[in-house]
Order: C-alpha cells, then sequence, then structure tokens
C-alpha cells in the first residue's frame, strides 16, 4: 500500500475524519497503529486522514486512510495565540485549516485545548447567535447519557454563555434522537435562589426560555446528577470541569480498590460485573469533548489519551456527521 | 430515669456536646434513639445534650444524657437571617447560645445550613484574623483524609478568603496530629497561570506565604485529589459544594449498582469487600462538615442525615474538643 495525500473533497457519500497523532502524552506511532486497526471496524464510507510528522509518513496504510505531514509540533506547555500564530504548520493547526475548506468533516485532537480553541475560533467561525464556543462531553449516569457543557473551554462566563450552551446542548441531544432534551442548570441547590447572582439571572431567564426546543428542570445538584432523568447539564467551564474531573477521579479509585480485592479472590464471575462497570462508567471510554458552537465538528480527546478515547471519537464524529448535527444547532 | 436540664457549665474533665433534633430530614425521635443508643459506645466524661421540641422532653433518658426544651424549628426553606432573628427560641438558636455561653463544648445540626452560620456568626464571633467562616470537611482517598474547605459556606469569595482558609484548614490538620500539613489549591489544571485571575492571585500569595505552618504543594486537579498526598484542599464555598456533590453521587451510583448486582450472585466474601469499600467511600459516614473560623465548636451534618453522620459528628466534636482545636487555629 502506498502513503496518499488527502486530496478529495468529502462528498455526501464520503464522511472524512481527521486525527491528529501529535501534541499529546501517546507515543504518535502507536496512535497510528491503533487507528489503522479499528479502521477495520468502519464502515466503509468512512475515511481518515492522519496528520503526524515525516518520521511516521513513510507507513503503509490501508484503503481510505490517508496521511498529512506537518512539521511543526504544538506542545501542551506553549501558549494557544502564540502557537496559533507562529505554528502555522503544526498538525493541529493543519487539521482545523482542512476542516474548514471542507476537505474534512470532522477534526479529532487530543493536544493543547486552548490551541485547539483558539485556531477553531479563527478559522471556523461561530454559530449564530453564538458568542463563545464550549467543550461538550456526554456522562453516563444510571439512565441516559447526559451532555454537559462547558467542561473547560471559558473559566469566566456572563449569564447569555449560559443560555447559549443550554440551546446547544438542547440542539446536540435532538441529534442523538431525543425529541424534547430536558435541560437542568448545575447549581449548589435545588431552589431558585441558590448560588451567584449570575445563575440566578441564567435561573430566571431559561424558566421564561423553557419550552421547545427543550424543557427546563431548574436547578440541579452535582449528587443527583448520576441518578439521570434529565439530558443536558449546564454549566460555566471552570465548575464544569471540575465535576468532570472529580467523577473521573472518584471512579477510578472506586474501580481500582475494588479490583484490587478481587484481583486476590481471583473470583471470575464478579470480575466480569467489575469489567461491565469500568466499561460503563470509566470516563476515557466516552468520546472526549465536542467543541460545541463553531462551525465543524472539532473534538478533543483526553491528553493521556487512551487509544479508547481516540477511536469513541471517530465513531461519535462519524455519528455527528451523518445526524447532521451542525445543521440541527443552527435551525 | 428522669429527664434533667443542662444546668451544668462543662468542666475541663467533662466534654459537653449539643445535639440539634430538629430541622431536618431524620424524624427527632429516631434520631433521639439513635443518639442514646450511641451513649454507650462513648467514653464517661462525654455528656450529651439534645434540642427538641416539648413532645420529647418526657423521654427517659440515660445517664449523662439530658433534654433542652425548644418552642421553635426552624425549617429548611426558611431565609437564615430572618430564622435568625424570630427564632430565638429554636432548637438552633438555643444550642449556639448555650455554646456561646459556655455551656456546651461542642454543637451538632442537620439543620438549615444559613441559619445555622447565621446563628454562629451573630452570637459566637470569628477568630482573629479570619473574615469569614468556612464549612470545612474531612474526604476519604487513597491514602489520608484531606481537610477540604469551603464546601459551600460562601458562595462569592475574595483571594484574601481563599488565604485564610489555607490556614484554617492546616490548623486543623495540625490538630489531628501532622505537622507540617501540605496545602492545595483546587484549579482546572496544575500551572500556575490556570483558573481565574483570583486564583491567580491566591496560588502567587499561597506561594509567598508557604513555609511552616504549612507547605503549598500548588494547584491540583480534581481528578488528582482522590489519589491522596495533600492534606488540605483550599477552595471556595461554590467549587467546593460542586465538588463534595460530585464525589457523593458518583461514588453512590458505583456502590449502588455493584451492590445489585451482587445481590443477585450471593457471594459473601466480595460483599464484605463491598461492605468494607462503602465504609470507607460512602460520604455519609464522614461527619459532616465543621464550621471552621468561629469560636466555637459547631458542625453541620447532612440534612438527610444519616444517624451515621450525626453520630459521627459526636465523635469528630468529642476529638476536636479534646485536641484543643480552637486554640491550636487562634496560634
Amino acid at each position: 500500500m502506498q502513503r496518499k495525500k488527502s486530496k478529495i473533497k468529502s462528498s455526501a457519500d464520503i464522511c472524512h475524519v481527521g486525527i491528529d497523532l501529535l501534541g499529546s502524552d501517546t507515543p504518535p506511532n502507536e496512535l497510528l497503529e491503533a487507528v489503522v486497526a479499528f479502521k477495520e471496524q468502519l464502515e466503509p464510507f468512512v475515511q481518515l486522514t492522519l496528520f503526524g510528522l515525516r518520521d511516521l509518513a513513510h507507513t503503509a496504510l490501508p484503503d481510505g486512510v490517508f496521511f498529512h505531514t506537518a512539521s511543526q509540533i504544538i506542545e501542551m506547555e506553549d501558549d494557544p495565540l502564540y502557537a496559533v500564530r507562529r505554528k502555522k504548520d503544526s498538525s493541529l493547526y493543519l487539521g482545523v485549516q482542512m476542516l474548514k475548506e471542507g476537505h474534512l468533516d470532522a477534526f479529532i485532537s487530543s493536544g493543547n485545548t486552548g490551541a485547539l480553541m483558539a485556531a477553531s475560533k479563527l478559522l471556523l467561525s461561530t454559530l449564530p447567535g453564538v458568542d463563545r464556543p464550549a467543550l461538550l462531553t456526554l456522562l453516563p449516569t444510571r439512565k441516559t447519557e447526559i451532555a454537559v457543557l462547558d467542561v473547560g473551554a471559558n473559566t469566566s462566563y456572563k449569564a447569555k454563555h449560559l443560555l447559549q450552551f443550554a440551546l446547544i446542548g438542547a440542539a446536540f441531544q435532538k441529534s442523538r434522537g431525543i425529541d424534547l432534551p430536558k435541560v437542568g442548570l448545575l447549581n449548589v441547590g435545588a431552589e431558585a435562589k441558590k448560588g451567584t447572582p449570575e445563575l440566578r439571572t441564567v435561573y430566571e431567564s431559561l424558566k421564561k426560555m423553557s419550552s421547545p426546543p427543550f424543557l427546563f428542570i431548574g436547578n440541579i445538584e452535582a449528587r443527583e446528577v448520576f441518578q439521570g432523568g434529565i439530558d443536558v447539564l449546564v454549566t460555566d467551564g471552570f465548575t464544569g470541569n471540575v465535576f468532570l474531573k472529580t467523577a473521573e477521579g472518584i471512579a477510578v479509585v472506586i474501580l481500582d480498590e475494588l479490583e484490587e480485592s478481587m484481583r486476590e479472590q481471583e473470583f471470575s464471575p464478579l470480575n466480569l460485573t467489575l469489567t461491565k462497570l469500568r466499561h460503563h462508567l470509566h470516563f476515557a471510554k466516552y468520546p472526549g469533548a465536542l467543541l460545541a458552537g463553531v462551525d465543524g465538528i472539532v473534538i478533543k480527546c483526553h491528553s493521556n489519551a487512551s487509544f479508547d478515547s481516540v477511536l469513541s471519537s471517530i465513531t461519535s464524529a462519524v455519528r455527528l456527521t451523518q445526524h447532521h448535527f451542525l445543521d440541527s444547532i443552527k435551525n
């Protein structure tokens, strides 16, 4: 097999996903191998373009997998704005640029979050009515999966941004087949007067807006979220990031401790239960976070990106493309 | 046994703990019974005064347990300032008053958090150098227990308040025998520049202050907290409350789901593991939150207070008294 350069503009029939191999904690060659192995499980209409340095350019690739050579890497420590201005031949920048030009339908990166946001804001416009994009992630609960946003794009916010997040989150869940998504506002208590003055403003505004395209069910405490029952959890980027990482941290500790005690006992039926639960709850299984609110499908994976996160993001990107998420959010 | 009224000023030998039976989701008579049963497990020098309505005043009580009659209840929905002004014969207000007057060494309530804070701020002065009290709670990690504050007393804050919380938290851990407590600042990343402008100011100030009585180890992400290794986690009341309730919510869901699958399998050794883990991680086992920074030991339990939370708070109150926590924090 020969190395191919992606020159084809993606047609209605083909779903073309770009993957950044650089800038994360995972060695690029290992990520490449995992993606290539995963290609077989994908529908034939899915094509992949991998972005990496020249050293990987000569790897033999199967049909439908392309390689695009970059000469720069945006590192985790790089200042986002500096990186976006000075590293225009980086894998991250090139990927977003190809998305903008229509050569890709979606782009996935595990690199510098700030730089991915900056490049996306610079190259792809924000959608009508959206001032700021938000990072949106799907989390498991006892019942259905909940879309949480913002989980880290913005550490400061105004009330209007959280209202926009509610609309974006509702559009996302509609594209997943939920007709009238239930929206909750993350707060320290259920009563209307709880939280900061900004949150009280958001509460009142969401209450007025509550009607299709979504149903506002009020404030929700972090404790209740995992019981399930709502579809969209609205919060600011600082709180959402703490929420997400707390959930991840405690889940990892509990499952690890259980696994340790089970290893001592070697009782397989329960190991199976545990494996199932780990699969259900381990957040690395979840497809990273969607940079929602820009005119393009950009997904950010964990930077200590397990392969699972990248592979699951590919599936997620394909689904979002097939279900016309961007059109749904524009309407 | 006769009902006795607490008139004795607590001496150096006696540790006198007050318990509010009203204002929570737990029926007062059931809480009374649980406390009375628990009394036997306590050292003889611990005396308890229960605060409730007249209907419970005639219950037979063992030696060392007293009853103080209140005529009012501060409800969960009451406005804190209104309640404190108008309900001076409520169990909550009377308890804080008796603490101020030296009839009690500590007071425990599962009632209205805002009212408990308001009464404490009004009747007990804040400690020298402390502008605002904070709710402090101990959380389990993989290694040692961590003191987290503020977990909900204040939803807005300035940098100086978080510095005070660091000092209060360090004094608390010193009173538990940790010579040089390690203090971390909850943030969305480890780098100094992460988070809001206020957090960057707090980071720089803590770095300058870092020396005995504590060691500042920098920003810490929520994900890392449960791996253990730090003794005090400093955060604002909004973020801390979300952090605490997220941890609680996800732990409950995981342990419940595991318990369900195990019930089907009836395999006892693993049920034992699970029970141990639940005991280690279930946050209701933990002694509620200490209202730290006021001149008195006031503990707030979960409002859906399991008995465990109240009983464990009694033990905690006794320990704090015996270890002269207030003196330690004043120094």
